[in-house]
């Protein structure tokens, strides 16, 4: 009856999106929350949350290339680490996701899944559930 | 004095702006709630909620028009249905905005206002709106 | 032991990132709150909230660059006040943060800082900080 969890991820590539649904569901349910919210936060600066499509996995594909094509190293950049659009497509992605638990459960739609966005991996990273009932 | 509600958003354009703060405000006045938060949250995974100026519709046409200039059809997509520009819009835009509720009432600032935003048009859409007291 | 507040903000430069961090801080540990998530929300709209690192000041530097580099005025644009790209940015980056409180903390990453968005300064700017337990 845990209102707050952390779950690892490792990620196998630079840029990817990992399905965190199943992980979400599974925390909600044990959490005795009935009514509520569950707030899916990551504490990393080059990665993110985002919910999106998890039927047809050429969506997060696609959107993995875009994101590679649009926002390149740029020439006056000056971060030493060289990351920089990581970091940027962490402040567009965001932090963290809010999702409202009805009757215990969550209430996605039909073809919502909730990803956890690598920016800049591989690297083994975290991922913040809490749930807050009312 | 529910906590949770639907409403429904039928959309006229492929890219449109709905302006939905009336019924944020008339849901948030029935809740019963005091203080506490509101979150804006839509299901679909081709769509967004954000906050902007509601004062001048020229902001959203010119987001609009934005848009559809820099999220175009890139000849690298493979997701079959075609639209993934529109998921692109959804995840940077993202699903849900949350807002404070103060004395019963939404505390706004002077020119925002809460939009649902369909990115792949005409459709008929969900809107969920949670309130938890805090 | 106050559960709301507003900070001011004054901005120096049209494109600027403010950390707040030790803002949102004080108010977390004067709040009472032992466990439970805060708000960080923006009344503006031409303005954000995001959070990202706050230990090479090189990172929003870049970012800053970045944002007038490939959010320009725009020739289609109508909007007569003339600032579109700010509002653009400005639902891109969003009105609020949502973050976690832990032991009467924020459960922040290790780099993670909260930032204050200005798209177009300089002006003087509130944040209001919310406080949910649970």
């Amino acid at each position: 009856m845990s209102k707050l969890e952390s779950i690892d991820v490792q990620t196998g590539t630079h840029l990817e999106f990992v399905d965190i649904t199943g992980a979400v569901k599974d925390f909600v349910g044990c959490s005795g929350v009935n009514d509520g919210i569950c707030l899916v936060y990551t504490p990393h600066t080059t990665a993110g949350i985002t919910i999106n499509e998890n039927a047809d996995p050429a969506v997060t594909a696609d959107m993995s290339a875009f994101l590679k094509k649009k926002y390149p190293h740029e020439s006056y950049f000056t971060h030493m680490e060289g990351n920089t659009p990581s970091h940027i497509m962490s402040s567009l992605f965001s932090a963290s996701e809010t999702l409202i638990i009805q009757n215990g459960r969550l209430l996605l739609g039909r073809w919502q899944g909730i990803y956890f966005c690598e920016f800049d991996g591989p690297r083994n990273r975290k991922v913040y559930l809490k749930v807050v009932s009312g």
